[in-house]
């Protein structure tokens, strides 16, 4: 007969394979710590109702603390063969305890103990990433203050389309990871609610009160219905989303700087601690960092979807497909603690080549909006404007100019409505602080979003 | 020279083919009614800013109005020619009014315009797909309301293991479909920030008041930096992710009414407005509906799928790239209002073969897990109970008995803790209602579950 | 009792909403012709084994011809009522020929008979994409041989690494799409099964011949197993992911050319023909094509997930889930064609630089490696090689000079290794003709891939 | 200065959290033999164009013996500081060798090594997949040769449709995994193409033989072009495509097998060896294989959008974003293997319950294509059969009888072409044999089918 500790009523051992392939401790072994919580929770609601003496809770209790320690110190080795890191403890408590640890898993269920333990290790996850996303907004506002001078091409399409200050471009991340943090947050409402006391499906007859295991846990609440407490994964698919839209928001920052790095942009430059250098082209300095973080989009993206594969068409209730959950859920959100560290570091040593930005910022037709708008504050309709500004530029490029160097009488040869005042509004600082709508590229505008940012982050305590 | 609106600076005519690669026409028809509120709004800070006089602001108003009423007799024909709806509602003013019509795109840009009317038709699709979702919800409560007497095997990994109330089931999927309510109800915040006045990446010049726009628009505020506006479909993503879990859930729905209506199970009937037949099979009742709607899984998660594909590694501002993200969110926003639509009647429709389950919910060894408690209320270690019921449940395979009809003396076989109740206590009503932890599925349970349900839907009014 | 043709043991009618949701006429009308023709095939089937009557067999071809006749000028309109095309066909020829048209269902189901339309579709849209990724295959080529003479900058990491002749970049991009291609022709192979007479599942007992239909359809043979044939869809994912690999090729090379052209790169020229220009900004000539087909990878990848999803769990046999195949195929069939057409444009009309280019390429120190695979071939270890370089770079970072202008003497400071040869070694036609091996840049290498590339077009006739 | 082995031009140490982020090492140690492979290859390059002299060269490949050994054995450690498994072998040269050492590397780029050393791990594993595919179709063979007599109900939309003998179902699955292995024996064809001596991107310039080099590595050429071999990873896609396809058809395999393991259906009888137990309820014994097989499905398609993410927008030439391919297949890779091992033993070891399935068969509408089938036989058009058929059996439900059951004068009720030979027709072995198209259920079919299998593998051998 099976040595297994559900294995009563089977004849025949379980094949090697499959104790190999069952297995899920590599995974669960994360979630150790939060099943020590949540089995001392449980344990004292078994007090409570008199089903373990105090003198067995206490017992309990201490053989638990005991093994915390012996894990801490790295003297617990578990045994693969007990299929999960749950089977470990009780199996340790019944090695200590005898009967009395037999006692432990009365009014519980695998299925509502390892939900209960992953939802608190994903909280635990989920409040460093938040911590280091604060550090990274942080980051971004700081780095939005330093470049208020620095006047740069903003971009659509990749084409030069009007002059911006890079502090503007910071703030727009500064949106994007700000969203994500707010989304991290909402989603922590669901994780917050506790299975424990689901039963395998059914709900627990012991008298068990959820409300406090769910007090002492420091949860929201207990979920609401014992089906589908068992048979919920949406909060993990919750955090994966967020990772992912993390992922993508660093995807697009990455993009920026491998473009701006190379030698034809030269926007910005990377300090050599968070470069690498070619093994066979010895003039390389590799903008590996942002490459990788953009490749490991990938990795991430993908345990979105194979989560949500694994999902798709599961009947109601547990089932063991849902063990992939763990894997899919560790291997992201390792990628992005890592990706957030590197990033904040790399972020901070950055610095903008301010020479060339301000050498590059006149050529061009970046102003070519400006004298349109020019126009239309002279009284040309806009679309006319548009049109007339669109044949200035055909005559720049046939005559190989910038716009800025043409004269009072070319612009006259276009239209009566240009001034003398037309060559002093040719400014691109005149430009970025004519658009001071809120939220716009102006000094004022710029200061007002920076003054935003830092209070919301100053309110915004806390996970 | 090109006779497009853009086209001052172009000597060839756009190729035919690009032409039609580059229309968005057939997904923004759907932005219509939105691009005419949002213009209406930018036009009077338009006047408010005096770049249209009074009299010139209310003539476009009266030819926005005309417009809308032509698009809603169907006398209004957008032309493909034109790029979009939004060239073609610009060029409608233009047509009707000349100069004064070619004013309406001062301080505005084709960024700012069309993900401003983008989330205004977003959020109108959310509205309709909550009301649905509520309908939904409110037909959950209802069925289980319905079918509380109605005892039925609860399943994991599609194995029988504990009986359960039908309504238990139903409270599952409301919990679930609660969840998705909420989400998108959050994520309005971010669709309800108007970007209007970012101009193409950087502001507008003209004094526009953004509050005022979001005020006109019922927004809640104005986006907070201009960049980001215009590069942002953060929004997009939300509401696809809400879409694709709204279908998971639905799959997981109709994998279980496709396994419960089979032969084997019949655990349930469906009405035969919503089944079909076989062309060649007479006596097939098909459930198409529900695999439909678990196959159809598979193109809203591609939407999603999509949408971060696109997204990833895009630059910063915008790029035309990001067309396609209309397209994408109609796909899924139009399969799962009909998904829902269809849902609703088949769940208010199915009926519970209530005869077939009361026989069989007798069958095999659904009370297993209710000897093992009794044992341990009798004083036995859970793990030592656990195996003796592993022990019984193998005996009475072996004598082809039922659980259920074993005697007392068979009991006392494998434990001296039996004892006489011991028969009155293998009965699944008893089973079902000794599981009366909060969430559970006895009956006080289940009214308390349906009580909170229909308190906070009661709370949950409007959208 | 119900009017549909599968009505007989049915007591209610169809909920509208279902028989809505239930067709399949939108995307199935793409099968028509298809159908038509595998009809008449499993027609010459029935008479030639006595089902029908030789008249009864001329009778119900010519109405299929007439229905075709109808269909070709736009006089046959589907009844969106009857679920199908399939079921538009059989009720046309019910409706002309009364019991003959009752006949024609004979000894095949839908499921067999629609996924023989299916493939017949399929292998004709895959036809068109293999031409069309010829005609691209030619126009690389082309451009290969018109551009042997330009000579650019070879990048990895967005980094400037080495000289290249532009003819090395378009024929990477021939391999690429020449595996498409020649993907796409192994897998007809296994479209070119045909499931007719496959049944609902079993089998057909009318003792039809497959291989006449396999050879009256051009198949290769009738597929070997009658429930695989109806359950698999294999072929269609197989499809799906040459789109998926033709479009991942196409966002890389999109990608390229949406660097290259923009003001900092400079490298290439797109024709006024393919590009557009901005509502607000009249400077602006944006890549839209590049940038689109960029965007549309996340619509091909979506249809790939969104099949792959719909397969995933379901059970063997057909199911209905899997009507969604079709809609999914043709979104990304439509898209990989246009996507194509517009490309090949867009490639043919293209132009370097040159002036740009021959100015750049002496720039920086894109012929370090030269420099380290000279003191390699005077005796150094190649890695103290690569370490010199690194300094002499290091050297001229610090004094502001490109590699090219070196003297004698400052080389002289790094190594005793370097002879007055040097400075004529430092040419990037020497560097790109000394990479001389298989596949490599040297004009000799091109000149033998661009001979191997034509030849291999010239034998690769047909689809 | 940085010691890096690329480190001359850089003045900063890399940063410590920045060297683990970029380190592969953990997924290329799996790369250790193929790189002495192909480094050993390179290096009978170098010293036949005298770039080392022969005892150079023998002192090289001693070394590598040397190290292949201390790896064989454990002793060598790779350091994590040293960026990947690569450098770690050229370091162990250089430790040893001095000089010598540092000429390894002489004519080569890492970014061609890698894929070589890639390229040929892939084709070490993809032998040991298609091995182990070849054992699966052999066994589901065995299966179907087993279960010849074994006559079961078919299903479509899990509704009873048609008798079928058992090994139609598994021969059906032979079909499916059988297209994996042909499709995983095409596409080594691009994994054979060798990419060393394409250098960095441009090829290499010491006159290296990439054709010897092929032929020793027992590759099929080199590739055609070195800019393509460097950027491409088109064979890690279709091998991930290969094994999402493999685990799709498990994951419908698995499918049924819950399903029929149910008690409900209980048509198959898995051994203890591959089952498992409840840890709460003693009666379960749950098909855990299936579901975790199902549930893997989802970490394989994670792999193929992974890696799908991580090529879309790259541009053309190597970029550090695809370091990422490694781990993103070598998990696909692991977990396929270990699926097909279990899925195996699984396979070999179910039973059908015969018995039951026996009883089972007679009750229901399985027959009901029969009597249709029948009518047409007798001159009735199949569309008024079909119909005839569904009266009939809303007869039977309202009457509570099975078809098999029905008299002859009842028969007559709905159609006077009904004889006496009806009664003996309605017999599932009748069914069955009826159905004898190619590929049909008929035993002449299913042999036939049987026969060509065991043809195919016969001839089908090797890798």
């Amino acid at each position: 007969m099976s040595e297994k500790i559900w294995g009563g009523r089977f004849s025949e051992e379980t094949n090697l394979d499959v104790e190999k392939f069952t297995s899920s401790l590599q995974d669960d072994i994360h979630l150790f710590k939060a099943d020590i919580l949540a089995t001392k929770a449980h344990l004292h609601q078994l007090r409570d109702k008199a089903i373990v003496t105090h003198e067995e809770a206490e017992n309990l209790e201490g053989v638990l603390d005991q093994l915390q320690k012996e894990r801490d110190n790295g003297t617990f080795i578990p045994d693969d063969k007990l299929e999960d890191i749950h089977m470990n403890i009780e199996k340790y408590l019944t090695d200590k305890l005898g009967d009395t640890g037999k006692k432990i898993h009365t009014g519980r269920s695998r299925n509502d103990q390892v939900v209960t333990a992953f939802k608190l290790t994903i909280l635990n996850r989920v409040d460093t990433v938040i911590l280091l996303l604060k550090e990274l907004l942080v980051s971004l506002i700081n780095k939005a203050e330093q470049n208020k001078d620095v006047v740069m091409p903003g971009y659509t399409h990749l084409q030069k389309a009007q002059p911006i200050r890079a502090s503007l471009y910071f703030l727009a991340y500064h949106e994007m990871f700000l969203r994500d943090l707010e989304k991290l947050k909402f989603f922590k409402k669901f994780l917050r609610e506790v299975p424990l006391g689901a039963g395998a499906l059914a709900g627990s007859p012991y008298g068990i009160d959820r409300f406090k295991i769910a007090e002492e846990l420091n949860m929201r609440q207990p979920t609401a219905n014992s089906l589908d407490s068992v048979a919920d994964r949406d909060y993990v698919l919750d955090i994966l989303y967020c990772l992912n839209s993390i992922m993508l928001h660093f995807s697009r920052l990455s993009e920026d700087m491998i473009i701006w790095t190379s030698e034809e942009f030269g926007f910005v430059k990377l300090s050599d601690a968070y470069t690498t250098g070619s093994s066979i082209m010895p003039q390389k300095k590799n903008p590996d960092v942002y490459e990788l973080t953009r490749g490991k989009t990938g990795r991430v993206v993908g345990s979105l979807i194979g989560m949500i594969t694994t999902l798709k068409s599961l009947p109601m209730g547990y089932n063991r497909d849902l063990q992939e959950d763990k894997h899919l859920f560790f291997e992201a959100v390792d990628t992005v603690e890592q990706v957030l560290r590197v990033n904040i570091g790399c972020l901070n040593t950055l610095e903008f080549n301010r020479e060339l930005l301000s050498d590059k910022i006149n050529k061009g037709y970046l102003l070519a909006t400006d004298i349109a708008d020019y126009l239309v504050l002279k009284g040309m309709p806009f679309r006319e404007a548009h049109s007339v500004v669109g044949k200035i530029v055909r005559y720049c490029e046939d005559s190989h100019k910038d716009l800025v160097v043409l004269s009072y009488d070319e612009f006259r040869q276009f239209s009566d409505l240009f001034c003398d005042d037309i060559l002093s509004k040719l400014n691109v600082f005149c430009s970025v602080d004519s658009r001071d709508s809120y939220g716009g590229t102006s000094l004022k505008s710029i200061e007002t979003q920076i003054d935003n940012a830092r209070l919301n982050m100053a309110e915004n305590k806390g996970v």
